[in-house]
């Protein structure tokens, strides 16, 4: 008997119709089954003749299946398989935990730190290597990227791939999805998925030039379901149904609810789905949104938006790191860094992009490629210190000044941003003894001062920027 | 004939009685006219069997006044004084000009660069001094100051004199206003004008141990016609009604409106009137507030408040360069710099304030004394350019991240703050020529590009942080 590990895919390859349009006309679902149990998956059309029905199974134990479909070649085929433990390293899917947190499957938390390469998937197959290199040492445990090719500045190449039949020139035919553009996207998911890197796909986004941001409602739910069918087996997928949603003028509010509704349907795995912004937000609250995913500078303002919304912030663009000439595109290493721990502390998470000029054009918010910038450091020593404190931490305030996250009576980590406090007088519980360490965010240093405290207490602070006090009971 | 010069102040001293309470028994006022015109002001009692009416004489030629009493012997009085031209340099009192702006009664430009020493006054004549050295040196025009002591963090010290009869011990009379603690006051505001400085004189406050901050309806209407009676004649007076007026709370709503007709209706001069909050905002859209003077750290709203307002916006307190456990008084050098730029170019105007620990914590913010900051220098770098442009300029953005302050087609000032972008295009008219300058406002360097330029351009920058650019046409 075949076997598949927990969390990882099962795929059936069935021989069918080659005529007509097997985009619309074939359709084929599987029930994966466990015992009493039942999963129904949509297959797809992968071209050249071939459906597949892919299953993720989260229990360990003999799974079987059995087809159906409204052609009798794909009809009524059986077989059965063996979910088995995952390797050492595969915690499964992410999910929400602990109400404004994220844990995998098996337990572990999920310390989001994400990066943005828009278009990475997109430009042959050296550059993707290279980023798929670069990653393999950079911070990021999560990879925004998008279904389609981008259109915008900095950004004009043709794809290597289009994901419909057609061309630039003669336009595209939106009810044949091009199999070769979509096995190359799944590719890319496992290649991150091997590096522990969620992939937050984007679904639709504005930047555009072949017709893909305004396909029509009939087309642009075909897409969908096509997609979900193909991608929602892969544990790393997130579902973001936008960037920048409120950009794309043809699209209602509408529309965006029913996109949402349609992946809830049809996504078995109920991978994690948001929808990000350019100015107003699109109501997070909504209850098949999971988390909110937030284009915002101003990273103090996590704590409101988590108060809001009730769910995990992901804040996944706050300006990215580098030189160029747009405004969201130009702020410092330290600004940053500071942005990252500005966001956490204040409960949320941030997300990474990297925009410095580059004589190609080839900069990693679009493309990918090389990191140029001093932040991913910086948020590798943030991971470390989220990783060595407990899970599901809390905002609150120490006093009005020293936003904190924390665990009351047990765990307190301030952070003093752009300020330069020489000292902070600091009231922590009179019972058990705890230490206090002086983090140099910028400098990444630890200093540890002798003693154990307790109650009110006075903590001597280097006088300046980007200082974080980390105290823990003994 | 005495002669005072216009904009000066004209002083009549009169004996009358000393029994009884003559703070409370004794009305006197004087019409002071010129041609057909009269002036109406208050006396004062100054203690000593003294009653004083001072008057500020606007207009060049010969004045004449007569007094009126309920007492005979301070009644009827009369005489008469030449108003002449005022010397070099006495512009006159400052209005508000071009709706968002200010200019003396002259016409010449005010560029408001204040800052804040809330209780200079009260520290004594070694240190007052010194404070006034250290101003002279320094680039600001106007001076935030408390008429009341303060008692607050880094700032309990007793003062040198009490704004009332009696003592900390046995409590104070609020009907005897203490007139050697009013003559120091008028000595200092005087040493301010000396100096170019607007004293803009903070009326009420909460940092109080004495009872000044609640003294009742009636004693807080007496104290400030008393203040009026006396000060409003010098022309460097500003009425700040409150610092933080929205943490005195005793006082409501109606207090502050009544307290501002109060002063409305007893100054000659109209001097300037604002109020300053903590958290929520006075509105400073009701018609007696000639301009906004606002707490807020975040200056690229300056230009909402324009919008909301209609009046000058002033950012009194945007945070203090220094180092103290505060997060009010714990901002760099750099950030209080960038402040100020930031306000200046989107329309407002912004306030210092140094608050560096200090052995014997003598900090500038409330005591005075010397600066040790690195901000001044560059505050006056901002004046001076400010005084090489126009007056009465506009916010606008040339594109959505090019805040500018400017006059459409002759005037450009950039500013890109915490971004550092590497180059930038924009669009100049097409008709004459324009120099660039790049402006590092941290470094003080203005370096002109070679040429000139018209339409469309593409300004290189140094990709760091805080630069202008200044565009003018030729």
């Amino acid at each position: 008997m075949s076997k598949t590990e927990r969390w990882g895919v099962y795929e059936v390859a069935l021989e069918g119709p080659r005529d007509g349009n097997p985009f619309l006309d074939v359709e084929v679902t599987a029930d994966f089954s466990y015992k009493h149990r039942s999963v129904t998956v949509d297959g797809f059309y992968d071209g050249d003749g071939v459906y597949r029905l892919r299953f993720s199974p989260d229990t360990v134990g003999e799974w079987s299946y059995v087809t159906n479909s409204n052609v009798p070649e794909l009809d009524g085929k059986r077989g059965t398989f063996a979910c088995v433990q995952p390797h050492d390293g595969n915690h499964g899917p992410v999910n929400v935990a602990k109400q404004y947190h994220f844990a995998y499957a098996d337990g572990t938390p999920y310390w989001q730190m994400g990066t943005t390469c828009y278009a990475w998937n997109h430009q042959g197959d050296d550059l993707e290597e290279q980023t798929l290199q670069t990653l393999a040492k950079a911070p990021f445990n999560k990879m925004r990227m998008c279904v389609f090719p981008k259109s915008y500045d900095y950004n004009r190449n043709e794809p290597e791939h289009y994901p419909f039949e057609g061309s630039l020139e003669h336009g595209f035919d939106f009810t044949r999805p091009n199999p070769v553009s979509f096995r190359h996207l799944e590719q890319r998911v496992q290649d991150l998925q091997k590096l522990g890197i969620q992939a937050d796909l984007i679904l639709f986004h504005s930047y555009d030039r072949w017709g893909f941001a305004d396909m029509g409602e009939e087309a642009d739910d075909r897409y969908l379901k096509y997609v979900v069918a193909r991608l929602a087996a892969f544990s790393n997928i997130w579902w973001s149904f936008a960037n920048e949603y409120d950009l794309m003028e043809n699209k209602t509010m509408q529309d965006w609810d029913r996109f949402f509704k349609i992946v809830q349907e049809n996504d078995p795995y109920q991978r994690l789905r948001s929808i990000h912004n350019c100015r107003g937000f699109y109501d997070h609250g909504k209850p098949w949104v999971t988390h909110c995913s937030i284009q915002r500078p101003n990273l103090d303002q996590v704590a409101e938006w988590r108060k809001t919304y009730g769910k995990p912030v992901v804040v996944d663009e706050c300006c990215y790191e580098g030189n160029i000439d747009h405004g969201w595109g130009n702020i410092t290493a330290q600004e940053m860094s500071h942005r990252f721990w500005e966001g956490t502390i204040h409960g949320g998470y941030v997300g990474h992009g990297e925009t410095y000029c580059h004589p190609e054009d080839t900069l990693w918010w679009s493309k990918g490629g090389v990191l140029h910038g001093e932040s991913p450091e910086r948020i590798a020593f943030l991971v470390k210190i989220m990783e060595e404190g407990p899970h599901g931490l809390d905002h609150f305030k120490l006093n009005w000044d020293a936003p904190c996250l924390g665990q009351h009576g047990e765990y307190y980590l301030l952070y003093f941003g752009i300020k330069q406090p020489a000292f902070k007088k600091l009231a922590l519980p009179e019972d058990g003894e705890f230490t206090v360490e002086i983090i140099d965010t910028w400098n990444m240093t630890i200093t540890k001062l002798d003693g154990e405290y307790s109650g009110e207490i006075r903590v001597d602070l280097p006088a300046k920027q980007y200082i974080a006090v980390r105290i823990r009971r003994v």
